[in-house]
């Protein structure tokens, strides 16, 4: 969002009138707020950290214009001074993140956020909104491209997506996550992606028949045309493409591929392939579409089924059968020092943290969350990067595309197997908590029993 | 999306290859395009047509600027010519629409795009993006609010939408289909909905008990303080209110609601009710959130849970148990008449159509597809109005949020019980073909049988 005034509003009220409170009792102290997953969604391993560009470009630009003034004013609800110290604001904390593109866990804080309570309060809803969906999208991704084992996929999901800007993260965050490329053109303007694009339904039907459209579109995209061949009947499609292979190789046009976007794809495309390989036309290949997912592309690559190339769509953008993530943004210090919160399944490890990786034989075998000044456990690596300081971003910002998903594909062949795996078994992959936390939750543990029962 | 060279680049690159293969044999003729959902999402007996208001907004916005027009050229995949006409290219066709608010059904057009077909066929993916999602979202809300049956919610999904936009399409979706209002300033700004909002968890943390939390809030907010009472326990929580209850009342300051976020809210409620009743505390109300949905609402409803409004989040925003909706965008017919697609399991319906809803004893009983021109069934009601003459559209736009919303109320009152049920039983609601539209079948598949079979 390009427009400061308007990102300030994107917060829910209760953002504000807990900001209202704060000020009216001079509460300025510093704070610290774990932004994590509070579970894995179901069938998933593991997440892949995303949307931290986004993320730290609202903190650069958040401020409240005088239009947001004016409306937070309409609402009879804050006082003037408080309007005026909102006028005033800008970030000025710290935030430590997990890069894009780096696996992460359950319980570990992808971004942590250290600044006076009311800076830190009012980016919640911003925080939570962008990284929450990005990194579901890109853990899809992430699962599509182990399912694809090597074979290509492209994101396809625009028209399905929530919105305008949900299909521009979704292209990113699937790029990062393993995708080759996007449909949508504007996402490839943004992000510099590699655009995908073949043919509807409606170019056959409008032209009227299959070999006038293909020859139509055949000429006018000569070295790269995929022709889509499953209007009225898929086999006969692909003997219309195999009938046309005299034509085209004189006109010197070779069509890229074919797509089918219907049908028994194990079934169709193993007869496709046979009739084009028939026509001479081995070098054309088969793209396959149509309600796709990494559970149904994994069955078809096991199967051995001759496909180059996958368009997955609403299942990739909307996150398919894990539609959202259970992101929560919890108060873990202030100047107080650590804050707990004890409700019922919802409980926080307080503390200002960190987290490492600890591998063993160059693969990742553990994580621990430990207090960020404790010392790091032998061989750690430490997840959490300072990624912006005084408000001000570090060099790492804009994080790299190529760099995010260099590094998710690395983290993804680091992961052992039964954590990477579409359905994963076993142990989950474990996340310790060091001896400091473990030390802070009993000191506090015995301290609250005093204060509460 | 306020850029229209951004909004206009918001489409699938085929889109763009088709126009230019359109372009470059001179198809330039009209072409009538129906969107509309395949089928029903799973557990859904109707739609809550939603989101018409951008997609006229984007069609009277649609050109290609400059900036759009020098990165396509950068794709070195379309001609100078073809970018000329992409440079002057307006939207100068007509659509028909379900009316935002009214409730439709599987294969009923909610929206028809007639233009000359480049302008048809570009807008495609905009339009399914934002007509798709908003539906979802209304028909997500309108299930919420028959949960209700009668008390309040409340969109509290910002967090957990799919981005910005996303966030703020679902909050103006949840409004039409019943929610009373939403916690996203941003939203309430745009679309002046009425904001909710209460405390987090943090902040009673940060204040470090209780009581002080709650005094120094409700002192801040006298008149609608609504107080998060399971930060620890809620019973608990309940007895601090309740122990406030002389000082708040010295103080003139009534708390509007104690609000529950987590446990069995089915236990939790009434004991917090009787905690509130002996302390005087009638007035105050019980507030419910904490990953709720039609069916958690629908048993606490059912059960009488002495709960008087609820705020729904994640499953509200994200459509829960049905994330996403599968619209399509069919061409339906051309300058040489309808078009017929018959690919297995996505067979389309021919022809420019009208939807006519027949009612017995004032409520809804079935409806009838029908072709435009043909004489509407007797007593039928025509859905679809003309929204956009030439280009421009009529005064209907931009439709009223009020207006849609209570004709989402009367359209779910017209409805059979079975339909509006959250999970509909007995048959589903009746789609039929008129003698119109039959006869165009049976003389398209003759038709269609000599040429390709």
């Amino acid at each position: 969002m390009r427009d400061p005034g308007a990102a300030a509003l994107f917060t829910d009220l209760y953002e504000l009138t807990m900001a209202a409170a704060y000020h009216r009792n001079g509460w300025h102290g510093p704070a610290t707020f774990d932004l994590l997953a509070r579970e894995l969604p179901p069938r998933r391993g593991y997440l892949v950290a995303c949307g931290l560009d986004d993320a730290l470009t609202y903190l650069e630009d958040l401020r409240f214009d005088d239009d947001a003034l004016d409306y937070l004013r309409s609402l009879d609800l804050f006082d003037d001074d408080f309007l005026d110290l909102l006028g005033t604001l800008r970030f000025t904390g710290d935030v430590w993140a997990i890069p894009e593109g780096e696996v992460a866990f359950a319980g570990e804080p992808l971004l942590r956020v250290t600044a006076p309570i009311i800076e830190a309060q009012i980016a919640e809803t911003y925080l939570l909104n962008c990284v929450g969906y990005q990194t579901l999208i890109a853990t899809k991704a992430a699962r599509i491209a182990t399912a694809c084992a090597g074979r290509s996929f492209v994101d396809f999901s625009s028209r399905r997506d929530h919105g305008i800007d949900a299909a521009m993260r979704a292209a990113r965050a699937a790029r990062i996550g393993g995708a080759a490329g996007t449909s949508l053109v504007l996402a490839g303007r943004e992000h510099g992606l590699e655009l995908s694009g073949t043919m509807a339904h409606s170019f056959v039907m409008r032209v009227g028949d299959e070999p006038a459209a293909f020859l139509a579109f055949a000429r006018a995209f000569p070295d790269r045309a995929v022709l889509l061949i499953d209007t009225y009947d898929t086999e006969e499609g692909a003997r219309v493409v195999a009938a046309l292979a005299d034509q085209l190789r004189a006109e010197r046009i070779v069509p890229a591929a074919v797509r089918l976007d219907s049908g028994d794809l194990a079934r169709l495309a193993p007869a496709v392939r046979q009739i084009l390989d028939d026509a001479g036309l081995e070098g054309v290949k088969i793209f396959a579409s149509g309600d796709l997912d990494e559970y149904r592309i994994d069955k078809l690559v096991r199967d051995a089924v001759p496909i180059d190339a996958f368009g997955v769509g609403t299942q990739l953008g909307t996150g398919g059968d894990a539609p959202h993530l259970g992101v929560v943004y919890k108060l873990a210090e202030d100047e107080h020092g650590p804050k707990w919160k004890r409700s019922p399944g919802k409980e926080t490890v307080p503390g200002r943290k960190q987290v490492y990786r600890l591998t063993v034989d160059g693969r990742a075998d553990h994580d621990v969350l430990a207090l960020a000044d404790e010392a790091a456990p032998e061989g750690g690596r430490a997840l959490l990067d300072p990624v912006m300081v005084d408000g001000a971003s570090r060099d790492t910002h804009p994080s790299s595309l190529d760099a995010a998903r260099a590094r998710c594909g690395a983290a993804l062949r680091s992961l052992p197997a039964r954590i990477r795996a579409l359905d994963p078994s076993g142990d989950p992959y474990e996340v310790c908590r060091s001896p400091g936390i473990d030390a802070l939750l009993g000191s506090l543990a015995s301290a609250k029993a005093v204060t509460y029962r």
